[in-house]
């Protein structure tokens, strides 16, 4: 196969690792840069070791922060008696975008998935319960609505129950602005089965 | 908006600029970079920067590379009395792959738009008249198929005919594998004007 310069197929070999990032945009994005200004293409480079060099993960609910406890956990106008658990950090991102929400977070780093060998060990369960014994009236879980995210979500409410606490699920059901005749047969069902009063 | 970390903020900005990636998708890029071993973020970073410093454009023909002239135009074993015009270096990279050209190529570094400010003075055409007066026998436009790429490539053709040199434009119809009933007007027609004898 036809290579071009070394560093240019070094930097598409690289773009193409990316989630998402096939072969053809690698090399879209390479000839990009290739036409940039060099100090754009560094302050990209620059923030790509900036985040790995700045960014540490909340030792309270492991989001990413560049202060350890995250801005969340600080903030002392938070509601700091519900906690909604996450699979991931950047979900706290896109909760938060919703501005809806305004109590505590935990990220779980992951989803129970037996085939790929991680189970409740693997994920930071064990803190979420330590975080349970402080005053904590409700928790949300807002794992992805999918079978890994609903098994996962099954389990946590099963060990939360028993300490008395109120343990919630994200609705699932249509998404605003989209068309119920295009909606697939789950998401219908559960759009019926959580329908509420006027 | 919410925040997040101010170095996670702007990476995203960043990745936001690359062309097709919009603020989700560098959302996602961020915090796969976050979950990356140190060692793979900075090896895309030293890509990035590697490819600002090390690529060079070739001085005869304009492709990227890293030894001027470029490894096409020093190579003996191709065929010299052919030059390939692109649109853009990336497009000889496409080229190359085909697998099926061994002649020499000129980038054009863009197409004529008059809209946009961008006549022949702008583009590279004077160097590739200059090259015209070696022992060229074909010229092959290859700049892309639509509106700006074919009145480039009349533009061109014009220019070279009275040179007495062969001027071809590469072949506009279906793709390989494509289907008749999908395709559009425009292409069928090529498709039709272009066709050829068993």
């Amino acid at each position: 196969m036809f290579k071009s310069a070394q560093s240019v197929e070094r930097l598409i070999a690289e773009f193409s690792k990316l989630p998402g990032i096939g072969r053809k945009t690698a090399q879209r994005l390479t000839f990009w840069i290739l036409k940039l200004k060099k100090e754009d293409a560094t302050r990209l480079a620059r923030a790509i070791i900036d985040v790995k060099e700045k960014v540490v993960r909340c030792s309270i609910c492991s989001n990413v922060t560049e202060d350890d406890p995250c801005h969340i956990c600080r903030d002392t106008k938070r509601d700091r008696s519900v906690i909604c658990v996450v699979e991931e950090a950047n979900d706290i991102l896109a909760l938060e975008r919703a501005a809806e929400y305004r109590g505590l977070y935990h990220v779980l780093e992951g989803v129970l998935s037996p085939l790929d060998g991680i189970g409740p060990e693997q994920l930071r369960f064990r803190e979420l319960m330590l975080r349970l014994k402080d005053d904590i009236k409700e928790v949300i879980i807002a794992t992805n609505p999918n079978t890994e995210g609903e098994a996962t979500a099954v389990y946590l409410s099963r060990l939360i129950k028993p300490m008395n606490i109120k343990v919630t699920r994200i609705a699932r059901g249509l998404p605003v602005g989209s068309d119920l005749e295009y909606a697939d047969q789950n998401t219908l069902s559960k759009a019926l089965q959580g329908r509420q009063e006027f």
